[in-house]
């Protein structure tokens, strides 16, 4: 994350609360009340001790004899993670990456909503996709605030991705998720997670070649 | 990475090694031949330590005064991610996001290419989308040998992926890229990268609430 600020919870473990809390819903929709750290790190593919390393830096602590309570913890994560106010999601580009995006988000029962969508494309512009009402870019400053919008996920085209950063600022915006290939810099106070799944891809391939060596 | 194998180079590396190199391409093809670790640390949003750090780590030293040979440099980032043979990725699942994902690349001149898409949707089989080959998925063990594939992309529904691994396994792939929100467990031996968009929107989210108290 390019503008690192001090938080007392590291990166990793915010990842991986995300993913223990997806986990959990899933076995609180099956039924299952309770769940010990190394059946929850067995699902993920890591080790009970990471598992209960986490929820002790969160201050979560269980009677450990019926293992975790899933609701309760589903609580509490969701305290840590998320704000009172639900924060509000634009999308800037609706090609299939913004709408694959837009898809999966609302689908997925999150704290968070992408309210809004942004485009020039005029097939796009006016319609709603997905549900998500498209506005074109020359009016995203308005909308930004008329809808309380905080965080943008940019999925344009790497070429025009940087031509956003001014307007991105002057809305007011406080976290951006950028899919392209450019990194955007954007002053202090803005959360900036740059994303290229180019990377993703590369790392994979790298410890593929590493094992056959 | 869920199976973390021994490799001389930290995955954070590894992951800035990429994002160089797509940096370190675009100055050459604008005709830059030299750029000095502050320069390339500036357009990341780090540190010229950082970038100084990782480019010592690889073994990659250079005379100082003009600063790093563009060409040379990304030569040399070459020989550290890609194998002398390319390797070929299909992707599993050509919905919106594997769509995306595969434009995205073969856009890229990357030394990885999607050779290969899976899918059960009649309108997609049997066509080509975006250049590529789309194949049931009931001919995957098939196609995964005659097109010597290596690395998959998993974007499908997360309901049906956990369908994939014995497929997967079976097929002798070496590494998984896998974009649900279900995280896939595979025996030692085969690189596994979890990577749910949606982690990354709640990371973002997390800093921004944090940012605001």
């Amino acid at each position: 994350m390019a503008n690192n600020l001090s938080s007392p919870i590291p990166e990793k473990t915010i990842e991986r609360l995300s993913e223990y809390r997806r986990t959990l819903l899933k076995c609180h929709a099956g039924g299952i009340t309770h769940i010990f750290s190394h059946v929850l790190a067995g699902m993920h593919g890591i080790t009970a001790v990471q598992v209960r390393r986490d929820l002790m830096l969160i201050g979560f602590s269980s009677d450990t004899k019926k293992g975790y309570d899933v609701k309760v913890l589903i609580d509490f994560i969701d305290g840590i993670l998320y704000s009172e106010q639900p924060m509000s999601v634009a999308v800037i580009g609706m090609g299939h990456l913004g709408q694959a995006v837009t898809r999966y988000f609302n689908d997925k029962g999150l704290k968070l909503r992408i309210t809004a969508a942004f485009d020039i494309d005029e097939e796009k512009v006016g319609r709603r996709i997905d549900g998500v009402p498209c506005y074109h870019i020359n009016e995203f400053e308005k909308q930004v605030e008329e809808l309380d919008i905080s965080i943008v996920i940019v999925s344009l085209p790497t070429s025009v991705a940087s031509s956003l950063v001014l307007p991105i600022i002057n809305a007011g915006i406080k976290g951006v998720l950028n899919f392209t290939s450019a990194p955007l810099n954007f002053p202090q106070g803005i959360v900036v997670e740059n994303y290229d799944i180019t990377t993703l891809l590369e790392k994979v391939a790298y410890f593929v070649k590493v094992a056959d060596n």
